[in-house]
């Protein structure tokens, strides 16, 4: 088996997705589902998640096709954690329907060996306790990205603090950077959180893209505009995985290199949100990414 | 007399304003007393308003003291522009609480005969059958920067159409764009309205920066991250105003001095809103945007 240089933990769903370009039911969908695909278009990738016995194999052919290792993918006994959610006209603004979380809720993963050992590690949106017991399988990961949303922030602050202690970045949105620190202003707020472990934060801006704080440097990083959302879904999770998967094949974790693979994170969440769900990521591929990063470039060169 | 290089028409006003660090009573506000002298630290800059026999001699003394020429500033019987309104705690969104148009709304400006010849125009956001009449009064002006708001689409939009005609560039923002052109996403909507006159489009998107719009072309440009906004009002004029006096005075209008100055607008924009509505221009000096725009510079220096 190849090793492993990316393992991404997260939850696997099946969305039901309403925006005003349509609506789609049963759509393969969940964090790993879009960061994982994203990661492995530049590094070996291993999935962790639980799905039920009623996943759709054509699924699992989708991961076998983006070169997913998904050993590290449980199948239990009973139903897929299930999302629904309809989008506001603006294409930001969200409401969940329903959220049934079935196979999820006893979620515990055990690593396979072979992932163990991989340098670089991304905890998608899932309990700050989970997150902490995945990477305790894990032997000496160089860099550890870790999402979280203000749910954690309020019902597992302890661990969350625990988990920030081994963080290399966290990534979180401005109102839950707030919330975390107490602080209004987001470069304050920023700063506290690098006083509490990481190296580095993401402050994502959906649409207009993040900012990237490290000890005493600040990098705007915008979003790709893209012609038309289909989609919102994912756009942060594909982000995430491009960004580690790029970092963990350019030779080196710096500053240069970090920002180069959060441009194409970003190029990679604008494929994303083109389509419904994870279509955006089907026909994906490294050259694709490198054209439009190319445009990218153009326009954010202003001086 | 100088001779005039910038022209800018648009409200005066005291406005009452509140925001989580405070609030303050009777400030001076309105846009041309955030464009004008953001303007005129770059070019000699001739103000079109009206205000009230109240106006404050302490307001006309600041218009005086950043070296605006104010011969165009209209004194009439009456009572000054009155805006009061409150900013959640987001720092955002704002709630007009009242609007007392007072002399603004028999305001029809003759411009004095040494502003006619000005080669750039910043028309504030007035009805677009106000911008049209300063317009003509304007011998051959080669920059027309017009900026507008929903309000005059749904009650102007055949006036609007003949200004954009004459417009270089207007600016407005994502919303805006889109109840202009029917068009729900930006670029689509960039796109129309470039080919209803408009050289140049920029979308403004408050804290998140603009986005440049030309023929073929995108710009993205960030807003500066500032430590702590005290109050936000203000920001989108000051920027047009730095923007259109640094542009007047770069040697030609061309791709790299638009862009170029939209970035010394932002960095002012910054310096206002860090303080209560024109105190941050009060102090405000070229060598400190120089200064804040080379900080700038390395935050957007992303590859």
């Amino acid at each position: 088996m190849k090793n492993i240089m990316v393992v991404i933990v997260g939850s696997v769903a099946l969305d039901s997705v309403k925006t005003k370009f349509g609506s789609r039911r049963g759509m393969l969908g969940g964090s790993v589902s879009y960061a994982c695909p994203a990661s492995s278009l530049y590094a070996p990738t291993g999935m962790v998640g639980v799905v039920g016995s009623d996943f759709p194999a054509k699924y699992i052919k989708f991961y076998r096709r983006k070169k997913v290792d998904i050993s590290g993918l449980l199948v239990a006994e009973g139903k897929t954690f299930r999302w629904s959610g309809e989008y506001e006209s603006d294409m930001i603004n969200r409401r969940t329907i329903s959220t049934e979380l079935n196979v999820f809720a006893g979620f515990k993963p055990n690593l396979p060996e072979h992932y163990k050992g991989a340098p670089y590690v991304l905890l998608g949106n899932i309990s700050p306790a989970l997150q902490l017991h995945v990477l305790k399988q894990m032997k000496n990961p160089l860099f550890v990205m870790a999402d979280t949303v203000d749910l954690w922030i309020r019902t597992e602050y302890t661990n969350l603090v625990n988990l920030m202690k081994k963080t290399t970045m966290l990534a979180l949105n401005d109102s839950e950077a707030r919330e975390l620190t107490g602080k209004h202003d987001l470069r304050q707020s920023a700063d506290a959180i690098l006083r509490m472990g990481p190296k580095y934060v993401v402050i994502k801006k959906g649409e207009h893209g993040s900012i990237l704080f490290c000890k005493n440097r600040i990098f705007i990083i915008p979003a790709y505009p893209v012609l038309e959302v289909a989609d919102p879904t994912g756009a942060g999770d594909s982000f995430a995985g491009g960004f580690i998967g790029h970092l963990a094949m350019s030779g080196g974790i710096n500053e240069k290199n970090i920002l180069e693979s959060m441009l194409i994170g970003s190029v990679i969440a604008s494929f994303v949100v083109e389509e419904f769900g994870v279509n955006g990521l089907e026909r994906l591929t490294k050259e694709k990414v490198a054209l439009r990063l190319n445009k990218f470039k153009k326009m954010i060169k202003v001086f």
